[in-house]
């Protein structure tokens, strides 16, 4: 027998296994899974009375509240698609993905209405406009339509191969690219993180990464599948973190480079009383090995890192804890801790090739490009069918991560393709270059990207955020990566800086960064 | 991107992740992944080289040995069907399956080698005989072949609805019926049971369930997908468990009941010295309280009750473990504990429904059918349309087995719908007899079929197996029931046996109680 494979699925079974189990903790509302869920049939049916059909497009730009987590339920299970977009972009980007998708409908969280009515004219196929949360001129009462919809919406029938959400890039090079992930993606992603990692109805999760985001989105399905409390996290800061593990009894949540540095390096009186064994996830920087220290050691707390991309639904490798890496030192579990690791049981093959394609030495110093194929690689870009050629070929997804291969078979991401500095013929990489500057006891947050260099064609320049009260000079840095790495490698240029600019998930934007002249300091 | 849904996915991934660990123990021999698979690749080309193609049926009868678990990977690579057979059935029982799933190939242990020969001239179509051990008169030398061919074999294209296995049920009341297992059953089984259990590559896996069996078939596949070693073994008795246990540091196995007894009640010299820890499934009937006990304090192992059935790849139903389970007594959690439980992530929708296909009321009370519909129900019965549509009924796979829902949703078989005893007009449930019966303290087990009665129409006659050394009369027996039970319940006559039929996996063999008369002793 074959059903569709989704993720809708796991609401249905949620509905009938844990109706009276707590579904979501949202500031002072809590909700039963069957009082959330039901919700989310009402919607549905208010979406329906809207106009909405199956195949339409509905956008949502809003942060962590169970408003958005209903999106993810009430949008599919009508056979519509939920575009979640990035709320920290612009109003010029709100208009461009909202016409690239045809949205029929936008959902908006009160901060971003006012950044939707600028751009009302630009969007004038848009037909249906909800506020979330209270009510606006030009904007439909969500809570009050909701209310007025009982929930025996017209039911559809969902193929696994439909598409559930169109998941935009953050665009750091160009247009963002909207991701079609199919029912099918999503299940089978989900199914493979349920696999690898070890999850069940006692489990509390909290919503530190943004539902928008790839890895965010993945468990508003996740925790539901597993009849795993939601708890909302609208803001995102140490304190406020800190405090619904311990009020709420956190056990899981996932941590943005960032995030994660600043709760392992949070003040002593926000970690003390915080319950050990509280598990996080981490993508998109290896951690540092203090900061697996403070978490693992200090806090009693595990830390897995994972790799993925939006476009693979997200999951592709996962640094798997083995039998072995126990007895290692901390320094030893560090090192294969930064590792991006080895493929999860949903992804399919995960490979990292050279430029035709083949193989790269498993020597943990050979770059290659990581690729992948499998269930959870998209069904392409929107409406894009230039950049889907360009990142599916010959049917293997390419991922512009520069990774090597360890001879245990663990990746490593070296760089993004276009982040490797060749200077002199030489490949140098940024994130090595980071990682030896991060050694330095000044430094607290560093990006290298490479310049134009009149004799070498490129050579590195690093941008430095310093400790606060912390001191070093341009020299000093330089002459601690020449000690450490090939002199070839030595920044030619160091800048002193307040910040990093990020996108939204924490990712150092550095086509900002290569907009500096080399050698002028920002601070 | 579509893949396709397979087991296999697992091997090309063990391959890739766990070459270097050690995949398979069986007695002195052990094999690494990469060895491992690497053998079973040889022997998909000696099985091409012998004329075996996509499609064809291989039969497999063998116990649990390293050779016997090959045949899981090296036949559906190929594209054919494995169908392994029960090693307990009769010589005849072995004619009428090969035949009716006309095997190509039929592969067997020594043991089994004379039992073919006697029925050769009734299995004409079958081109290929092979002895998985040694050699003989007729047979083919498994290792001297295998030792032969390379391992590239020649790649075939394979869909997720092909068939991987027929499995043939036991066929207590009729012909054995060719269970059609397709590639993605088999695949959303193991991501259900991964989902639900918490594996990883520490764990080591003992064959305590026959690989032929439900649920013994999906761990060749379960423990390769997470890297666990599988330890094999032939014979199944408390000795060998428990040394294995303690020597192979094993961490997960499945216990048939009786298995599950056995051990619970070894001797004193067995258990000690046995890690803490393991954890065990058990499937086919509840786990008594006294039993729990002695595994869960005594030993501190962790025991999950599951259940499922050929048909549905297996799982269906687990006792999940909810955190409000923790702070009940022994008694209470006992009584959870012999619940088959809710569906899991991957079983689908699972109901237990009246005669009308309404679900009946979750009252702990109102005996239902459990039905299922989800990617776990096999394709059809093979060459068997008519028992497939018996069984498929209006997109439902009715299991036969008759169960109360309680109010918290966990489901609880109270019998085979057969087994259910009418007497009077009132339902007498076999399983509630039988567990009120074990509870006195002198019996080890006990069966309770109908028996016709000429008053009541049927009556209930207990079978009964005395602990060593203990003794109880009938009367003793009756009265014990008809103090904890209503009147009309208590058994019309009590035998006593010194054991009880038994399919090859442990389940009682009703029908053959059912020909004694009442009332006579075989003891």
């Amino acid at each position: 027998m074959e059903t569709p494979l989704t993720p809708l699925e796991f609401a249905r079974r949620a509905q009938r296994l844990y109706s009276d189990r707590e579904g979501v903790v949202d500031g002072e509302l809590r909700f039963t899974f069957g009082e959330f869920l039901k919700r989310c049939d009402r919607w549905s049916t208010a979406l329906q009375s809207l106009g909405v059909g199956q195949g339409d497009r509905v956008a949502y730009i809003a942060p962590n509240t169970h408003a958005h987590l209903e999106a993810y339920y009430a949008v599919p299970q009508i056979g519509a698609v939920l575009v979640p977009i990035n709320f920290r972009l612009k109003p010029e980007d709100f208009a461009y993905i909202i016409n690239h998708c045809g949205a029929r409908a936008v959902c908006a969280h009160p901060d971003h209405l006012e950044a939707i009515d600028e751009i009302r004219d630009q969007i004038s196929a848009v037909e249906v406009f909800v506020a979330l949360e209270g009510s606006g001129d030009r904007w439909l009462d969500y809570e009050r339509i909701l209310a007025s919809h009982d929930p025996e919406y017209e039911p559809v029938e969902i193929s696994e191969s439909d598409l559930i959400t169109i998941n935009y890039t953050s665009g750091t090079t160009a247009r963002p690219k909207g991701v079609m992930i199919t029912h099918r993606n999503a299940y089978i992603n989900i199914m493979g993180t349920l696999a690898q990692h070890h999850l069940s109805p006692a489990d509390r999760y909290l919503w530190t990464l943004p539902m928008f985001h790839a890895n965010g989105w993945t468990f508003t399905w996740i925790n539901t599948a597993r009849g795993m409390t939601h708890v909302c996290l609208p803001k995102v800061e140490p304190g406020a973190i800190y405090q619904l593990i311990k009020e709420e009894g956190i056990t899981m949540f996932c941590a943005a480079p960032t995030v994660l540095i600043s709760i392992a390096n949070a003040p002593e009186k926000l970690r003390e009383g915080a319950p050990r064994g509280v598990r996080l996830f981490t993508a998109g920087a290896p951690p540092a090995a203090a900061t697996i220290e403070l978490i693992e050691k200090d806090l009693g707390w595990e830390l897995t890192h994972v790799y993925g991309l939006t476009e693979t639904a997200p999951l592709i490798t996962v640094c798997e804890p083995r039998p072995e890496h126990q007895v290692l030192s901390i320094e030893e579990r560090s090192k294969i801790k930064a590792r991006q690791g080895v493929e999860l049981v949903s992804s399919g093959e995960v490979r990292v090739v050279d430029e035709k394609g083949l193989e790269v030495a498993a020597d943990g110093s050979t770059l290659g490009e990581i690729t992948v194929r499998g269930n959870v690689v998209m069904a392409g870009y929107y409406n894009d069918p230039e950049a889907t050629a360009a990142a599916i070929k010959d049917g293997w997804f390419h991922s512009g991560d520069a990774a090597v291969v360890h001879p245990d078979g663990y990746v490593e991401i070296r760089d993004r393709f276009k982040d490797v500095i060749i200077s002199g013929g030489e490949n140098i990489s940024s994130v090595e270059l980071e990682g030896c500057l991060l050694t330095h006891p000044a430094v607290q947050e560093t990006a290298v990207v490479g310049m134009p260099h009149e004799k070498w064609g490129e050579s590195p320049h690093a941008f430095v955020v310093l400790k606060e009260d912390a001191q070093a000079t341009e020299d000093e840095l330089k002459e601690h990566v020449r000690s450490h790495l090939a002199h070839f490698k030595t920044p030619q240029a160091v800048s002193f800086v307040h910040e990093l600019p990020k996108t939204a998930t924490g990712k150092v934007q550095k086509y900002v960064l290569r907009q500096h002249e080399p050698g002028i300091a920002t601070q």
